[in-house]
């Protein structure tokens, strides 16, 4: 009854590249329009001359500090042709896309550069470079799509005198979909679109769309516990996470996916998470679903943001969450309307938001159904109906799809904003509903204050885009301008006060970032000391020279 | 708006003690009706006469070999009248409840005892206890609710001289109440009815039924993993567990309940699932849901087993799940409709079952509902149209509202059939929808077989009782004559032909009994020698002296 592929499908398209100073591929362009820079020079101000990133050829990297006989070593584990140490590929390596990355990158400074680039083709292959590196006492970075923020990608050697980067765009392709268990097996290398496109073909899906969907490889997505913008209909990656293989140091760990087990502690939770410092995902089983027939998304508005917050609560306490659920508050809501500028949401919300009293500002919800078309349509009566008895306001589905269309724009136009001088970065956090106004309050007083007081006041902005029926996350942007040449100790001393607020008050280091190098000063708070002392264990076990990812996640 | 209670609610009623020879309360009283028995007669055989359990004064326990030292340090921590050595308190806490243990209680001939049994009230007062045993090397049993019918509770001492119980039944009570939230904490020595009647009276529920709901602690439940009756609907303990507190000899693992976060793996998820090998989980916040206005169970019939299985992969496909879906085989079927008798199922079906052709033997479905009344009329409606489009027959409510009336009625009856001689165990797994036919095959066939050779061919039932989207869970019974004198030899035969057959058709050696002392064997099977090396350096880590209940879990 039901179609069963065990033949490997080999991806054979190259996965995109990313440019090396900023989002999006080499060949990608936006640029700012005029009225959303003048919006900018009104409120946080701008760079009095554009601060385009330097060439590639004056991109500074230190030699690579690799021996003759490791890059041999490497050459014969994955092909000569595997092992690339040019100065281009090391500056695609050199570090992810978050905004202290970005700002180094477009100085032509990265704080170092992996050694070499190896792209192992099996597990294997994956399995001997870190045997390898084991014996030879070098750091191996784990990278997937490239896309982390939070310094995930660092090329830091710890204790050792060098580093590779694994980079898995090898480790790609479909190696098994079972139709009647719903379960598709790939190469953890596989990029998020070339697996929904493979799925799509076969009325199938993931749904998985974290913003850098476009970029992210699964296995990235895995080892960082990555939440897409649907999760409250799809879930994050944790719960499409069925089974997985390892590869660390010691070993090689390989968890079937079975639906449930209660087998001991649940390990794929300790590989989900890992960022890279236990071993390398070489393998995935991920849950999939029916493509959806429908969709629908519409957009809500409510007088302010505890009035919508209390409304996404009500949906999440009667199950009729939508499969997106996001909502801006006023400060996010405003800033949207003037970037769309003319023909954009404002004109189309424009009518109703100005002549409505008690709205006022006004904080813009977005609810998105998918699936069978009866069920998107029973449930979106249901949802809205909800929403408008906790005091919602409809403003129709182009708003809704307005959101959709430009659901991964974000990262481009803050290559646009560093252009200008403009510092832009985003943090989150999650936590229960109790907590939420308060949390957000405290974190955007904390951003505030620390940008105020060194003379840049910035725009701190907020939304709720991840939904649970005990609370939510809270996602903030803030935007100030750079201090010139001070910019990563701008960068550092908001971020700081962020991370120290949302620990005091109750909230979650990340919500779907995860740690990186960024947040693991703060894992001490998160786990508290038995905690880390259990994570380092891990480690020890699975990676007794320390050479996997070394200074993430712990701290 | 929301009421929010932060004064603990101290549980103040003693939580049940089971007779210490089997299931249920000393007062509880069943006896098996004579068609029951005639059936029983007929089919497997039982022993000519009626074999009661020894008297309690009968039963033969080791001197207690925990010192006078030791002993009066226990109870400086816990108090005097918190440290029992009495016979009565030993044998209570000698076992749990699964048929070697019930096959040795009821002969009187345990296989030992813990020395003594401590009672703690507090995370100080284990942690207390956790150091003192680590200082002198005596060996840890958690104990909550009794429950366990993996060898769980078996009072081992491993390299220990002495072992004591640690009773959690006074770390029980509710911390706190987040209605906002939907966020309880209580003490993990929680009983569960305790809790549900605690919510109810506030509206909410937390939906964890296991078929030994009445007697289980909810810190049992975590550590074992468990998975209720309605764990289509309501998820699995893990899925309910946001946060939680454990004592570990090595110190104290404090987890929030965020939401969710990415925070590094998912300690959570270590916890759960511990057994009790790491140390005592002494708190958990959980999420609780509004309690159902509406319940609907129903009685589905099928043509047979695959039909139905197709039957609930359609309606977890369609996000069609009941909170509550199992599916009877054949023989479970016919066995549940004989063992009813007059009155029961069986009449209430008869006309229909028998009138119908083409529903031969036949398979029973019961899908039963819970929440809203609007949405469970609705959901009922579209699950109940879903299963007749897979050749479903609607037997009504009332075989549904029989089944949930008795949903916690088998455990009574095994005491009465290994009264009568009748070996009785239970044994279950999971795996993916396509393999999910092949699977029950093969474990029936090895009990089948290894019954058989030794002269009591048994009655093998199955059925399915937790639903996933990319498989479900199996649940065997299996029934013969005991063989007198024999009765562990002959269970072990059987349990070893059903868990190799398990592991080597690719199903998990346990959905949610645990894995205890019976299963710990298979652990290299089911999560390889790398997975069961990190099991080791976790409890290293948190147990360093190996006193967390030693000889289970890991093999």
């Amino acid at each position: 009854m039901a179609e069963r592929t065990n033949v490997p499908v080999i991806e054979d398209r190259e996965p995109p590249v990313m440019r090396w100073w900023g989002w999006g591929r080499d060949t990608s362009s936006s640029t700012l329009p005029p009225h959303a820079l003048a919006f900018l020079r009104e409120t946080v101000g701008v760079a009095e001359r554009p601060r385009p990133p330097v060439a590639l050829s004056n991109v500074r990297l230190p030699d690579p500090a690799l021996d003759a006989r490791a890059l041999d070593a490497l050459r014969e584990i994955a092909g000569r042709e595997h092992v690339l140490d040019s100065h281009t590929e090391r500056v695609l390596h050199a570090a992810g896309k978050g905004y202290p990355d970005l700002v180094r990158l477009r100085a032509g400074e990265p704080e170092g550069a992996p050694d070499a680039v190896v792209l192992p083709a099996s597990a294997e292959q994956v399995g001997a470079v870190l045997e390898l590196c084991t014996r030879s006492r070098i750091a191996v970075v784990p990278f997937g799509g490239g896309t982390s923020v939070v310094g995930g990608l660092a090329p830091l050697r710890g204790e050792h005198a060098a580093v590779v980067s694994l980079d898995t765009r090898r480790l790609r392709g479909v190696l098994e979909l079972d139709r009647e268990s719903m379960l598709v097996t790939v190469g953890a290398g596989m990029r998020a679109p070339a697996l929904e496109s493979h799925l799509a073909s076969r009325g199938l899906t993931l749904g998985h769309y974290p913003q850098s969907y476009e970029f992210v490889s699964l296995g990235g997505c895995a080892a960082t516990r990555s939440a897409g913008q649907a999760s409250s209909g799809y879930g994050a990656i944790a719960k499409m996470v069925v089974g997985l293989r390892m590869r660390a140091p010691a070993g090689a760990l390989d968890l079937a996916p079975f639906p449930a087990t209660a087998a001991g502690p649940d390990l794929r939770a300790l590989v989900v998470g890992s960022e890279g410092t236990l071993g390398v995902i070489s393998e995935l089983s991920l849950r999939v679903r029916a493509a959806p027939a429908a969709q629908a998304y519409e957009g809500v508005f409510f007088e302010g943001f505890e009035a919508g917050v209390r409304a996404l609560r009500v949906l999440a306490g009667e199950h009729a969450m939508p499969d997106v659920a996001r909502l801006s508050d006023e400060g996010e809501t405003r800033m949207s309307l003037a970037l769309a500028g003319a023909g954009g949401v404002r004109d189309r919300v424009g009518r109703l938001y100005l002549g409505l009293r008690g709205y006022g500002e006004g904080c813009l919800a977005i609810l998105g159904f998918e699936g069978a078309a009866e069920e998107v349509a029973a449930r979106r009566k249901r949802a809205l109906a909800l929403a408008r008895r906790a005091g919602g306001l409809g403003v129709g589905a182009s708003v809704g799809e307005a959101w959709r269309r430009s659901r991964f724009a974000a990262p481009y136009l803050r290559d646009e904003l560093l252009t200008h001088g403009v510092l832009v970065e985003t943090l989150e956090t999650s936590t229960r509903w109790s907590n939420l106004t308060r949390l957000r309050a405290a974190v955007a007083r904390a951003l505030e204050q620390a940008l105020r007081a060194r003379g840049t006041p910035p725009l701190v902005m907020c939304h709720v885009s991840h939904v649970y029926e005990t609370g939510a996350s809270l996602y903030f942007t803030f935007l100030a301008r750079q201090r010139e040449g001070e910019e990563i100790e701008q960068w550092r001393e908001a971020k700081d006060a962020a991370s120290d607020a949302i620990c005091m008050h109750g909230g979650t280091i990340t919500h779907h970032h995860a740690v990186g190098r960024d947040h693991a000063r703060w894992m001490r708070v998160e786990v508290g000391a038995e905690g880390v002392a259990t994570l380092r264990a891990l480690k020890a076990e699975l990676d007794p020279a320390g050479v996997m990812n070394p200074g993430k996640l712990l701290p």
